[in-house]
């Protein structure tokens, strides 16, 4: 990367610096290549969102938040690249609802392991669970090693965040009767239609908003907030976040954000005919 | 990647085998960081148009095969993605149109060229473009040292073929006045917005395509295939592309593709309320 640098008026700046912090942690093995690639399905979805909250995400941000409230033993399921792009929102709504914060890995090695809890601890994280031996249960049915989950953690959990997560793992989670609140900007991956509340925006905008709703909704009585959750349809939420997409692309596809580029009249000239 | 298989009758199988190939290429140096996640954009863009060739990206498949005929200096651009994804076709394509074949990289070194180009030659290539010292002309107006480009290719090219390339680069040759044909599956990416014909498809499945279309049009007259490129415009076609994936997920959203998911009874019942 050295070579590279961004100008401050270039159109996708905010993008391309995230893009170098990814691959400084992927430098670190925090994050694997596949995670790069998952990363890039996430910038696409969110170039279709326009790159901002929709009212669906925050109405999904609002049930989440109720859940959080609501749960006994929640769980923040960490990975990789949920690690590099938002430890310290991590912690501080870990601690704002007194969640849990699980390591649970893809491509787990005992090494990979150490450095995101090493990472988490460094943005204030006191317990980082599901990291070595302590992942000592195997409950979850899913391809991956990833069937091992901390007893203290995933498998006593009642209600689970994970963000930027694999349909494998999502479904395991909701057959072991979770409440799972996946982040994930494609509304039509299987962790978003397995999920219970999908939260269909960007990973780093959503976690501040569900910090601050979660301290708005303190207040709230847990019958208004069991209300909150058993009126809320995932099914209709993912409908709505598909239909604001399919609308936005189809105003493009109108407007002049379509360039004007067609063919070069003097390149056309050149060509011996 | 050594703890990990990829099942058959996984839902994703034919996605997840490319990554892994991708992932073999990354450490080969070929593919650098920043590929992996292009790579992804492209994923999830390939999986809103249902990973299919749909009839805007036939036609603009048939318009460059035309201006593949027509050109006198055809130049295909390589760089890590496009090689490692489709070596074979870009040989073949480069027979079949005595184009030739450059190496233009966005992150530029000596070693990566070198196994770029060994990468090629492997592939069947027998004179590789741009490499090292060879990448001696400077015009292209560019932000990376991609400014550097081959004298007996891209310099004096009329018409490029390009796939998988970013935005500076795709408006510094048009600039240059040449006809370029990219390969891009995001239809609102500035590539395909300054391209001259824009080809709305995963370039694993265009290549073999292109190569066939190039086949068929040998024996169409020199005015036949001029009409074809005249009457072509590519912003029409870009929107049209970009048509048909709101109208896909405007049908998907009211469709059984969406989940069922919404909360878990038993789950909320759970809840300590």
């Amino acid at each position: 990367m050295k070579d590279e640098w961004i100008p401050a008026n270039h159109p996708r700046a905010d993008s391309l610096r995230i893009r170098e912090a990814l691959t400084r942690f992927h430098e670190d093995s925090i994050i694997v290549p596949s995670g790069l690639i998952a990363h890039g399905r996430g910038e696409a979805f969110d170039y279709l969102l326009g790159e901002v909250t929709i009212d669906e995400a925050k109405k999904a941000l609002k049930v989440a938040a109720a859940a959080f409230l609501l749960a006994a033993n929640p769980v923040i399921s960490v990975n990789g690249n949920f690690a590099a792009l938002c430890a310290r929102d991590v912690v501080r709504l870990a601690s704002l609802s007194r969640a849990s914060v699980e390591i649970n890995l893809f491509h787990r090695s005992a090494s990979r392991e150490r450095k995101i809890a090493a990472h988490m601890r460094r943005a204030g994280a006191t317990t980082v669970l599901g990291v070595g031996k302590d992942a000592s249960a195997s409950l979850l049915e899913t391809l991956s090693n990833r069937r091992r989950v901390d007893p203290r953690g995933l498998l006593k959990a009642d209600t689970v965040l994970l963000a930027l997560e694999d349909g494998d793992r999502t479904r395991a989670l909701r057959k072991m009767d979770k409440l799972v609140i996946a982040v994930d900007l494609n509304p039509l991956s299987r962790t978003a239609q397995e999920a219970s509340i999908t939260i269909v925006d960007n990973v780093i905008r959503v976690m501040p908003l569900l910090c601050e709703e979660i301290k708005k909704l303190r207040s709230t009585t847990r019958e208004d907030l069991v209300e909150l959750l058993r009126s809320y349809d995932n099914r209709t939420n993912l409908s709505k976040c598909l239909d604001f997409i399919s609308s936005r692309l189809k105003k493009l596809a109108k407007t002049d954000e379509v360039s004007e580029g067609s063919l070069p009249e003097e390149g056309l000239a050149r060509i011996s005919i």
